[in-house]
């Protein structure tokens, strides 16, 4: 177990809440009656999806540790320039999504080592390159993107089986002065992504072996095996970023293959502001994995925020809070949470949640499972 | 002006919230501290859209009021028979999603009256038959449904262009043992209500005269006039209902046809949970109407629960303040908004919005624009 992740609370028989640092700091803060703002500045925080996560194969585990570590970097790069949280969350989401940049070491012979920077397609996770297929055999992607000034910019998309990183697409709906609606779904938000120059793709591209396998090894337990998407194992990988920029402005990236043999046309939690996805400055920025029917049903983003808004609770009390109430419905699932002093919080319910952060101040990527 | 509106605030130069009566009532026991909860019982409220209501033409207003009553009594039916919730906010917004049950009057000659039930399309609202056209003129309907209860049922459905009743559908997705989504989209949605046994239209069923009048209007003033949904005129005519029956259960429906040449592939906050529906037996349901992108961007209709849940605001002052807040971002439009008891809450910020309720204690239809 990473060293610095707590059980904090066994919720019922099926469910564990488990947090970082940051409530077992507040919750010696609040013993001790201290009230303690502290800013710890620019912040960039992402998860992987949370789910039933298989902890023997310690290869595959480095494997997703060095790709979110990867994804850490791209958003930090950016807040460490000074850059925005909408740029910062993009990048990480994008590595995510499909490319990891990796630097690869040749030791020619009798030559001193030389490090060339590739890109390669990233299939770890279930959003872009990776995704999961729907029912039908089909990759449908889905995502979305907000930013937490008083106007709460959104963009978000739904249904696209060609563009190649749906959350560039989210940003682009949501920057253009010309598009005057946040949420577009298939062939239209296609084609409005080629007309601005976004990266088109066969769908074929999409198609990686490990998720064709679990698409088939489902089609052979059961006709409707999307059904048990609602117990183990659950539909891991949604990835998401929350990031705070230098000006306090919070930014939120969310972006998803969704469940894995859900119905051709099903449209979950990712793409839905208020549900997967959240961002407002004056309580905090959220993002969304776990089982996307409850996280639309209980509104679960916009509740984070909400009970700070309207209970006063810290961002870490409210993420904690909303999980334990999900579990308690039955609903697995995490988020991540960042608010204007870059503070973080990560809880889930289930048995692990890929997920880290970084902050500008001292540039450490700290990632889990 | 109907008699029981009250104009309690004028917001900014551009928005005015108008309340009905409860919240006078709780203006009143709240300033005299009075604490009284009345169960008014199983009540029905509804909403024909918000926007810019042109008053003077009084036979057109009249149309709109008796259509209004119709829906109203379509649910009134169901919850006076101890029927459920989902049933009575189904049938008013069947209602207006397109038919109306009309009672047609025949004196013959030298014999007494003659009364028959007629079945006609009701093009007056902007759901089902009468919805508004996309820019590439086409219509494109959706919709969604929530039941109250702890696991939040919800159904909910999008880009539908044959689907003559998309609250039906909704509610199909919604009460199917079989189906595990919330929320389906496009042509596979439009064929899973085949397959349940909806009716299913031609497209052509859903083009109006009145409606292709304002396609072309819009497009003859600029080729990006959906642009100009942000002001007047408003895009009127989503429809909604919230039910409270015998067992204290609320449901609320919602459908539409989204804005005036919005883009095809758009996707607004009718069916989205959280922003243009929600219902919590707790707190309250809600439907909304007015610029479906703020309702997103705010999460409006969960925001009327959270306050209600957080900040213990009653319904009708819970409902209001986010009206209010809506208005003060620059969002028009309004909500109709019930709690477990009964208690009504209909504000908006624009100059109009077609609402209604009706108890089963007195089974008086009220209705206003």
């Amino acid at each position: 177990m990473p060293k610095n992740v707590g059980c904090l609370s066994v919720l019922n028989d099926l469910y564990t809440l488990i947090l970082g640092d940051d409530l077992r700091e507040r919750s010696r803060l609040v013993n001790s009656n201290e009230k303690v703002e502290i800013n710890h500045g620019p912040t960039l925080v992402i998860h992987g999806g949370a789910g039933t996560i298989v902890r023997e194969n310690y290869s595959v585990q480095k494997e997703y540790l060095d790709a979110l570590k990867e994804s850490l970097m791209a958003g930090h790069r950016i807040l460490l320039s000074g850059g925005n949280s909408i740029d910062a969350v993009e990048a990480a989401v994008r590595i995510m999504e499909g490319c990891i940049k990796i630097n690869l070491k040749i030791n020619l012979l009798f030559k001193s080592e030389f490090t060339f920077l590739c890109l390669i397609d990233c299939p770890l996770f279930n959003a872009g390159k990776g995704s999961v297929f729907t029912i039908g055999g089909k990759n449908e992607l889905e995502s979305s993107i907000m930013i937490g000034t008083s106007n709460h910019p959104a963009g978000a998309s739904t249904l696209l089986h060609t563009v190649k990183n749906p959350i560039t697409l989210a940003k682009t709906l949501l920057l253009d002065p010309e598009n005057p609606h946040v949420f577009l779904g298939g062939i239209v938000a296609e084609e409005y992504a080629e007309k601005k120059g976004l990266e088109i793709v066969d769908p074929s591209y999409f198609w990686t072996k490990k998720r064709w396998k679990q698409h088939l090894e489902g089609l052979e337990k059961d006709n409707n095996n999307y059904l048990e998407m609602d117990s183990s194992p659950y539909p891991m990988g949604t990835v998401g970023a929350v990031a705070v920029d230098k000006n306090g402005i919070i930014a939120t990236a969310t972006s998803t293959g969704g469940m894995n043999n859900k119905k051709d046309g099903r449209i979950g939690d990712t793409p839905l502001i208020a549900c997967g996805t959240w961002a407002d400055n004056e309580t905090c920025g959220v993002s969304g994995t776990g089982n996307g029917e409850f996280f639309i049903r209980y509104g679960i983003a916009q509740d984070v925020s909400s009970r700070m808004r309207y209970l006063g609770e810290s961002v870490d009390e409210a993420a904690y809070n909303v999980i334990k109430n999900l579990g308690k419905v039955g609903g697995g699932g995490g988020v991540i949470a960042l608010d204007k002093y870059g503070k973080v919080a990560m809880p889930f319910n289930t048995s692990g949640m890929y997920r880290g952060y970084i902050r500008v101040s001292d540039g450490i990527p700290n990632v889990y499972i």
